[in-house]
């Protein structure tokens, strides 16, 4: 499940270097090179196959997904919709394993932390951004940016109605406000099993071939009504041929194909290494604290399954950075920018040496990488109640201030979705809740050190575990309807409550909040000056034949279907559903729910099951179309193979194939395991 | 606890590149320079000195010791003896809780798995092996080399009547024959209660300042009765003042200070963050299994402390070799050494380019590196049960073998070592050995692939926990009757055991055994060649002012009291008692023990506690006597600082420094706290 995994640290993101080879590349729809594509593929897309295409694509919280209906239903991936599953189930019963069928409308169920945007119209506002902060130092240049953005998501949601954001496109060459429909009811319509939506588990996880069932089927409504939308895609079932072109609309969460050298020595030597660590250890207790009954098991999955997932692509990242072949690429980029700046006395004098500077920034955060990770990033306050008690402490403050002058994460425009996550009535289980906080806990005392003046504030007088297990067990932020008491209250609804969580959060906000100053100005600012004039300098050298590096924003790709060469031997790119009951062994993760056992008789084991494409996607693209030339779906994307991991950094033309459920498969489990008829014909067929 | 961590993959050892520098080295006995440390010391030893101190130091399985006493007592570390303190221990009743005193002899207990040697002899053997090998091809010469150690080591020992061991020095620059006075019944006569002598626990490991009690009393007994050693140590319990020369006479277990770049990014690369993933995942495994009641926490925490101590270690490595500063200098050194190559023909044509094939040996290691680390090494069968089922397994087979084609580990002089380790009557905790193995199995079949052959053979129906689970619940291996009776029944017997851990090992030897000849023919051949040669080149280059790479065999090196620069702030290098009870929390690792806390008001707090050294220590020097120039005891050796693990690669003479316990806080501690006053006599006063 090729999950988008949030970056722990923000990751620092500037443009790519050379132009684009052959099928690689994440383009935005108002910088689609149309005419290059038709050439490359012999196809005749125009304008309104964009604009389809465009509209009929959504943004979830942490996928993408398609309307593939006129009534608002949206296909996307099973493991984009588990923690909505995991959130509608209990201890006593879990639809992540049970899977779920609405038989009727009514039966359909609320994701209550979901949302489903769809892009409208954009807007190139570079102009102004960098009118705002012109002949201003760094720091205040980069305050000044910040609320310039927020100034301009604010007018454009006053005069619009819809939801603004502004994008920052080749890490600061271009700012861009980009308005969406946001649809904020979803209901889940069709979930399979877990056992056959991620059949292999995290073993098979990133590989190819493959056999996994990974959808999921959501309604979008407005009003209480199925959403209308204004357009659709239809399936193919018969889907692709091996070498038909194949297009890719969605949301590739972040790539660092430009990072500088220095850039990815920190990502290698720092940052990887230590979120490796942590993760394995949470990993192991997890393990074993699902190992000790059945409900523990149930509770405890789908945050595992998301947490192997991002170990498994951290540590192929880290292979990545380990091949001497990509670093000497990067330098060899780097030296051929650097010559060119050097050739010109006027490009040399505006840009300077960004390297240098970005060098020079990495190492003062180094110096505070680790109160930064474990204090303000929360690697040390980990678990839903801790962020509630963060988020409730932080915004209380910032709500304070004008809209311009807060944490970007905070702006007026952010709070509604702020405001649906602290109210929604999600389960909360205190003994995994004590688990991850006792963790990051005894990691931070491991790493600041026993006496961090942190550390002593928190842990002078109790252990990690024993602190943890305290504020879980006598803390009132379980209940949504607390939680939204004390964020209506505002800032004197905080500094007089006694909750011993929001009591906590409240004693280390400053701590954290100095770090983070510390932070901006003394590394985010240079860096972000730097990488704008590393920008301009790239578009003079190359100008505007490469894409951005990828922003969770919308993008379209194009590709082939297609295997590979694995050590001299061809993978071919579709698998068969006769295959995966040879492999099942019967226990998880190779095991083949009942609910296909018993039908196995009445199944064509021919069935085209997975298939994969040279598609260039990464996390964040899980649960897009797979779309042919003519608009129709001709797949469900839901993961790379192992060699896809290392496309943060570049595309290897030659490995990196993207893997999708075959829509054959779909309707054979529609029809003949889940007995899904409406939903089939809702689906064309 | 700077525990002596065994490296899951052997690790290649070259010498040391450059003379030593001040206070650096790792000296043989047989090779110090003792005009140069009396000159730099202004101290007057002689061979006289050297000999008292050599007979006096024994090496025990996993650390070092000093004899105390006439009668057979041995100082050595509480963390040395911890696994022979949970051994004794029960899931009711932990020794590592709670501490020992022996009031009278009778009550001393044994430690059933601990052996202490005291070297009384040694050979240069350096013509007899290259003899041996002279002319032969790699893969060839590889297997005489060791059937050369072997039949050296089996005529030493039938002519001597004592333990020969050979030693391999330089990484094949020399080879030495080192006899030893053996001693196998050793008993526990004190150990303080885990909490002082591990007071800070993981957070405080490997920093200074610092507060640990580390200190265990063993004593040496041969046919029933209190060894005598032919040497013994005195303390000065007033201890050194700083800036007093000192000496640590120990065996530090590995240090990689010169391997060749390609082997040191091998380390980076590979090795340590692969294990430091596997390893971070038990550490949460067992701290969650700890976490579900007491007995679980009793029985899992000398595992735990010994895993955390290893992580420490690695993961400071791995930051070592982040430094650009230590790569820059092995490049440097490497290529000086290639230029007096070039510039000799006669050295050119005998060298050849050791370091091309070690990097081509690398690259075929890196194609077999899964199989080996999973299946032969062991990384997929962890716990004590599936390796006593290896063991018999692998040395029925062996044992059928003539003594010189036999693998090195299960030679004649091997195998009553392990005849004790197979009959010792430990406990064996279900639960612990299940976590192990299926943790070990579930990465195994993640990191080789579901489709591996081995993982098919043992997982197409099983899921790994449940293969753990069955094995362990099934098995009598648990019972130290029935594995001697197998170890004696030889290959008959393994091959008719219906044990379902020997019918599984059975079904793995055939397959690991195949690994490993790919291994030593591929890979361990052609390094060592390359190596010997190497070693050659650095004699010829540089002569013998250098001192060997660690190897567990016994070293001399002098150093003064001192602390160093920290941020630009001095650590001075002696703690105090007081400061000991302001830090505690009353929670564990930082808990005074009640012991302790009843005694408070008669304690002197301005007692020395710990103090710092700049000797050139590693691993396997814990429990080491800290002696001055009259070669009295001012000190017990536990722990180096965060600096110190560097010391794997290069020694840093501005921030390495050892740690020790303070004699002062010792007598303090034996007279008002354990109320040991026949030991305190025993030991002088």
């Amino acid at each position: 499940m090729m999950r988008f995994v949030y970056a722990a640290v923000a990751a620092l993101m500037v443009f790519c270097c050379s132009p684009a080879k052959a099928d690689e590349g994440m383009w935005t729809f108002h910088g689609f090179p149309l005419a290059k594509a038709n050439a490359a593929l012999k196809t005749s897309l125009d304008q309104a196959w964009l604009d389809r295409v465009r509209t009929a694509t959504v943004r979830l919280s942490n996928c993408t997904g398609s309307f593939v209906s006129g009534e608002g239903l949206i296909l996307t991936n099973h493991h984009c919709i588990e923690a909505c599953l995991a959130d509608l189930s209990s201890k006593e019963k879990s639809l992540v394993e049970e899977g779920f069928l609405a038989k009727t409308r009514d039966e359909e169920k609320k994701c209550e932390t979901q949302v489903a945007d769809v892009l409208t119209a954009t807007e190139d506002i570079t102009a102004k951004v960098n009118a705002a902060t012109a002949g201003k130092a760094e720091a205040a240049a980069n305050d000044i940016r910040k609320a310039t953005l927020t100034q301009l998501e604010s007018e454009c949601e006053a005069a619009t109605k819809l939801k603004c954001q502004t994008v920052t496109l080749y890490d600061g060459g271009q700012y861009w406000l980009y308005q969406y429909k946001r649809y904020t009811d979803l209901r889940i319509v069709f979930a399979p099993e877990a056992a056959i939506a991620s059949f292999g588990g995290d073993p098979d996880n990133f590989q190819f071939p493959r056999w996994c069932l990974d959808m999921g089927v959501l309604r979008a409504y407005e009003d209480g009504k199925p959403a209308v939308p204004s357009s659709y895609l239809k399936f193919n079932f018969a889907g692709p041929a091996a070498g038909d072109p194949v297009f890719v609309s969605g949301h590739p969460g972040s790539t660092d194909r430009l990072l500088t050298v220095a850039q990815l020595e920190h990502e290698r030597n720092d940052f990887l290494p230590q979120w490796l660590l942590r993760s394995s250890e949470v990993r192991g207790r997890l393990i074993q604290f699902g190992a000790e009954n059945p409900t523990n098991e149930r509770i405890s999955a789908d945050l595992l399954n998301s947490l192997e997932n991002g170990i498994k692509v951290r540590r192929k990242q880290l292979d990545a950075l380990h091949e001497d072949a990509l670093f000497a690429l990067k330098k060899a980029e780097q030296q051929t920018l650097q010559k060119k700046i050097a050739a010109s006395p006027a490009l040399k004098k505006e840009i300077g040496n960004p390297w240098h500077d970005i060098e020079m920034a990495l190492d003062v955060e180094k110096g505070m990488l680790q109160p930064l990770t474990y204090i303000e990033n929360g690697a040390g306050f980990q678990g839903r109640l801790v962020t509630f008690a963060r988020t409730l402490v932080r915004g209380a403050g910032e709500r304070d201030k004008p809209n311009g002058e807060r944490f970007r994460e905070y702006t007026d425009g952010a709070l509604p979705r702020i405001e649906q996550q602290l109210g929604a009535a999600l389960p909360i289980y205190p003994d995994i809740e004590a688990l991850r906080l006792g963790a990051g806990l005894e990691r931070m005392r491991e790493w600041l050190g026993p006496d961090h003046e942190v550390v002593r504030k928190l842990m002078s007088k109790e252990s990690p575990a024993g602190l943890a297990k305290r504020l879980v067990t006598e803390t009132k932020l379980g209940d949504p309807a607390v939680r939204l008491a004390l964020w209506k209250g505002g800032s004197k609804a905080i500094a007089e409550s006694t909750d011993p969580f929001i009591v906590m959060a409240r004693s280390i906000d400053p701590d954290a909040r100095a770090i983070r100053k510390a932070y901006e100005d003394g590394v985010e600012a240079p860096i972000r000056s730097a990488t704008e004039r590393l920008a301009k300098a790239r578009f003079a050298a190359l100008g505007t034949s490469v894409y951005p590096d990828a922003t969770f924003t919308l993008r379209l790709n194009w590709g082939t279907v297609q295997g590979w060469n694995e050590n001299g031997k061809p993978v071919p790119p579709f698998t068969r559903l006769a295959r995966a009951f040879e492999r099942a062994t019967g226990a998880d993760p190779f095991r083949i729910p009942d609910s296909w056992l018993r039908v196995k008789d009445k199944l064509d084991m021919n069935t085209p099951f997975n298939l994969s494409t040279n598609s260039d996607i990464v996390g964040g693209n899980s649960g897009s179309a797979l779309i042919n030339a003519k608009g129709e779906i001709v797949g469900l994307l839901f993961d790379g193979n192992i060699h896809s991991i290392s496309g943060s950094y570049w595309f290897d033309t030659e490995k990196n194939r993207a893997v999708a459920v075959h829509p054959a498969i779909i309707r054979e489990a529609l029809s003949k395991v889940y007995g899904a008829d409406g939903l089939l014909a809702e689906l064309g067929r």
